[in-house]
């Protein structure tokens, strides 16, 4: 066990913290989930909040994803810097500034956005009209979320005839999203309220179509549905993003994915024989669904968050880990880390291969 | 009630969400600790970490402080890029490559660093010997945290013993945080808790002392705790930090400071009477110790986050609140929320003044 050291640091070049990215997990993720999505109606529209990075998202449309799916207008922006047209903005997109920054978009991208207000659809249709430039538009359904969105039936079916009617706009379908349903532990109550929450979104689809108006597509999910929502008469796209880098609360629910990202820190005390203090904490870890994991050090434990620059390991008071060494642990959540480093340490089987900046961090506007 | 979007829109032409800075509520906030810290032996160390902007460290330096603390070297290097030379890295800095910019930085400032161990001690003072440097060093002793720093009295006093014959080294004194104290929100409880913390870093010291060696400095404290730490005797520093630009959290236990620091956002849905959404969630609000509160609506309330992106205010079912109305909210943790943003909006009575760069941002290394 002496020797440990040099087990724990494969990385002698990488200063600490550092957000490493597993190439061949990565690899495996992606065609993993794009093999599932090449026998299906249902295409895989991946989203970039979870990784932020254009280098994996188009590693992701190689694979066959129809379009990527954005969480900001700032993110599309990059996306579409990165020379890919398709995207959705899965979110309102409100206020004269961005709506001038969407409609400037339309001139080199093919945006859509998801609305669930006649306001919104009022100034959106206005500016692109100005502009002359269509934009693309889901209306966004409650499915049982209680976030935005309209109430199914007859709201969806109100805003879809406003939107088609909008001269400014094209619209093109739904979205609906599970977000009470994708973080389910319990694969059956996932499954069975998944399916519930799908029910109200392709009923509503229905009766647009029976009014007579074309719906191109309906979008939503996630890495914790995909198999359920991807499997649904009716839905047309899946939006999961955290398949791909993944994080330890994904992984509980989703073991056919393999834990690609992982944040390199090193032991900068051992104050007892049972603890062992590292050099990353709330600052450089998402960690709203939980305290990281450790990766690599056999018997350890998270402690506690010590505040924003340390965590606590117990470990035991045998062990022969030592000030210096260094280790990888596991986010429960991906998406809030990735926001939190400039770049993606790539690397093969610990052997450093490649940098990849994640343009979309901090794209809060 | 109709012209309640003009009142809620002083900021027209900032985009959201945004970092807020209030400077006539910084400016009220730095002389009123300076005034505290005038009339006393104890002198004032303010922590970086809190705003990570040189801008706000420069005023802070005007106002009296003695130097600057850093949580990371990162942070140190961007203090030192602004000017200031008098810099206490409050953590360890463990390893080859740190414990090398460590050293480059002492050709341009007077860093001073945290150790808690003698192999730290060692490597430290090996670089430093070959580089023709003198690092300053603090012993930290854990004073009740539980996080880094040795055992009060006699292995605190090695520990300065071997600062003190490092050739690369120069013992300044030692460190104590309170960690646990200066978050409790009974004021009883707090002074009772920190005076018996800083009994034994004190002891300590004592110990030093009486073994022939010079203590040129005690530092500890925050801003829960300064009025106690900054008048015990035998402290010589206090690190306060978020009394500059204040959270809420911090606001409900030192009601002296303003409110400096807040977030723009613009309600982005209303999908129900009394029920409306923001476009920032969390991602953009530091919020571990609660989520934000409102600060310009009347009877709302933060109902819950909804992610990243998202927060979720119930209002009243009768409020005149309209999708695209913009309001601020004040984040439960002010040092996290810094993290995320690139730039603070400096304003006036809401008139915007400046923008000062963060560039203390992510600086994770």
């Amino acid at each position: 066990m002496t020797e440990q050291s040099s087990v724990l640091t494969p990385f002698a070049a990488v200063d600490t913290p550092a957000l490493l990215l597993d190439a061949s997990a990565l690899k495996a993720n992606l065609e993993r989930m794009a093999a599932f999505f090449a026998r299906r109606h249902c295409k895989l529209r991946p989203h970039f909040k979870s990784h932020k990075c254009t280098a994996i998202a188009k590693l992701q449309m190689q694979a066959g994803a129809v379009g990527i799916t954005c969480a900001k207008l700032g993110e599309a922006e990059v996306v579409a810097d990165a020379g890919i047209r398709n995207i959705l903005i899965a979110n309102q997109i409100v206020g004269p500034l961005k709506i001038r920054r969407l409609v400037e978009l339309c001139r080199r991208a093919d945006p859509m956005v998801a609305v669930d207000s006649a306001e919104n659809v009022r100034m959106l249709s206005e500016h692109a009209s100005a502009a002359g430039v269509k934009i693309g538009v889901l209306v966004e359904v409650d499915v049982g979320m209680g976030r935005c969105g309209v109430v199914p039936g007859q709201p969806a079916l109100d805003l879809a005839r406003l939107v088609a009617a909008s001269a400014g706009l094209r619209f093109e379908g739904l979205q609906g999203y599970e977000g009470h349903c994708v973080d389910l532990r319990d694969e059956t109550e996932r499954v069975a309220q998944t399916r519930e929450s799908l029910k109200a979104l392709v009923q509503s689809r229905r009766l647009i179509e029976q009014a007579g108006l074309r719906v191109n597509r309906v979008s939503g999910g996630g890495t914790g549905t995909y198999t359920i929502t991807g499997d649904c008469d009716g839905v047309d796209e899946v939006q999961a993003g955290s398949y791909a880098a993944m994080d330890w609360w994904y992984g509980d629910i989703r073991p056919e994915f393999k834990q690609a990202m992982s944040i390199l820190t090193i032991v900068i005390s051992r104050p007892r024989p049972n603890l062992v203090v590292i050099d990353v904490g709330r600052k450089g870890v998402g960690a709203e669904w939980g305290p990281p994991r450790v990766k690599n050090l056999p018997g350890s434990a998270v402690a506690s968050f010590g505040s924003e620059e340390h965590t606590m390991l117990s470990i035991p008071p045998d062990s022969a880990i030592r000030i210096g060494d260094r280790l990888e642990i596991i986010p429960s959540h991906g998406c809030t880390t990735s926001n939190l480093y400039a770049e993606f340490i790539v690397h093969e089987n610990g052997v450093v291969t490649d940098k990849w900046p994640i343009e979309g961090r901090g794209k809060l506007q």
